[in-house]
């Protein structure tokens, strides 16, 4: 058994809602949040800068004897090279595995759609992954650049026309193509779940990878024996990397919770 | 004269909005632009982040002799001091002041309107320097975030649905309150004016910043004698902190022709 906490960083504070099944599976984890906020988002970037950012994030959080590194952040996720999550020398998973793992157990008909930022869709990481998995399935991307935006300035609700439009816009090709399963691929989307599922239908299964990469934590601790002895509800400490005037708030949509406690802030750049 | 570029620089590719209109105005000066891509967007981040930011970015442009420099950025234009940007040594504007002085010369019921990112808003800069030349006017401001994502995600054609709902749902109150003029207070927003125009309808003045500071800088280059005299067209110079793909293509909707060139990067964190 490990009491120490589980530690999660992301661009942003998407990763928030990887936090929120976090929570719910495993009550009694203690958990090191970063969110990069100062150098979000990382979707645009370079690659040679995300691995950067990402490797930097990583080690802000070991320097607080984390037991377990979660990259809540699709485009890390889909970006960093298996060589060097190993150079960490820390159990890591991103939320690109577990999530594909997922579709392919969920789809009958083998055609998997996914969403996700540009940088998740051009890095063709879903496509490799989910074809490692169903060498024969036929997998369909559409990257949905302005999904993360109408989430972060709360177009939000499932009757609102803008965000509904922009979903139409966007899922319109995964209907055609007929998918049964789709992986929401950015830390944004499970918001707008509702929204999603309305476009497409009750015949599509949504995969939110928070929910997928919860399981495979669960897992990873069961399985090395370092699950927490804790028996009060987990703590969360927030760390960002620029100051939000809006953080309680945008913090609580994300992890579906008031946020009570304020972030501390830091600057990986010096 | 004086045959020194002119520096100017944003937080991204958005200034080329306001180099378009230099390039109308003063078209045998050579230009160096600096976009913070690895930086952007400055319109989410504290007040502290951004002055940091702009100096650097000031700096920067001071490392190659020019003669002047334009802050081509709405958010920078309203957050930064002035004690700073007198402090720079060098001739300086902003987008603000000469998109305020424009409005003010414009309206005729002294019901101007501005639109902007959360930090040119909340700064309250426009509505400070509105005031301070017409003292009765009455300022009406709203923030539009979504206005960005949906230029630079190409939602720009004048008969797209979705930007047209967007504009409707923020701009809707400007209607009501029968402002005459409109400050687009972000470099992005000249992009979709027609759409802009379109809701508000003819009797609102539609002011670009980027032509107003423009004009400014030509009064500025001709009072100190410092117009170039080349006769062959400007020549740009691009510089960006992280590297973009689509470079070429977005800095042409922008710029409003064909971007030949490519960017060098250069990276201001170290």
């Amino acid at each position: 058994l490990d009491n120490r906490p589980i530690g999660v960083f992301d661009s942003g504070l998407g990763g928030l809602t990887v936090v929120k099944q976090l929570k719910a599976l495993l009550p009694n984890e203690d958990i090191v949040y970063f969110g990069d906020t100062g150098r979000v988002p990382y979707g645009t970037r370079s690659n040679e800068t995300i691995i950067k950012y990402a490797t930097q994030d990583v080690n802000f959080l070991q320097s607080f004897d984390v037991k377990m590194i979660i990259a809540a952040c699709g485009t890390v996720s889909s970006v960093l090279p298996e060589e060097i999550s190993k150079s960490f020398n820390i159990d890591y998973t991103g939320v690109l595995l577990p999530a594909s793992q997922d579709a392919c157990s969920k789809t009958k008909n083998k055609r998997i759609g996914v969403i996700g930022t540009s940088a998740t869709i051009n890095s063709g990481a879903y496509e490799k992954v989910i074809k490692s998995i169903i060498p024969d399935a036929e997998v369909f991307t559409n990257a949905c650049p302005m999904f993360v935006p109408l989430v972060e300035n709360g177009f939000i609700e499932r009757d609102n026309k803008i965000a509904k439009l922009v979903a139409e816009d966007y899922l319109e090709m995964f209907k055609k193509e007929n998918v049964d399963t789709l992986i929401l691929g950015c830390t944004h989307f499970p918001i707008i779940k509702d929204i999603i599922g309305d476009v497409l239908g009750e015949s599509v299964t949504l995969i939110d990878p928070g929910f997928s990469t919860a399981k495979i934590a669960k897992d990873i601790l069961l399985k090395t024996n370092k699950l927490s002895e804790n028996q009060s509800t987990s703590d969360i400490n927030y760390f960002v990397s620029d100051t939000q005037s809006g953080f309680t708030k945008i913090a609580s949509i994300f992890l579906g919770e008031t946020v009570e406690t304020s972030p501390k802030t830091v600057d990986l750049n010096n």
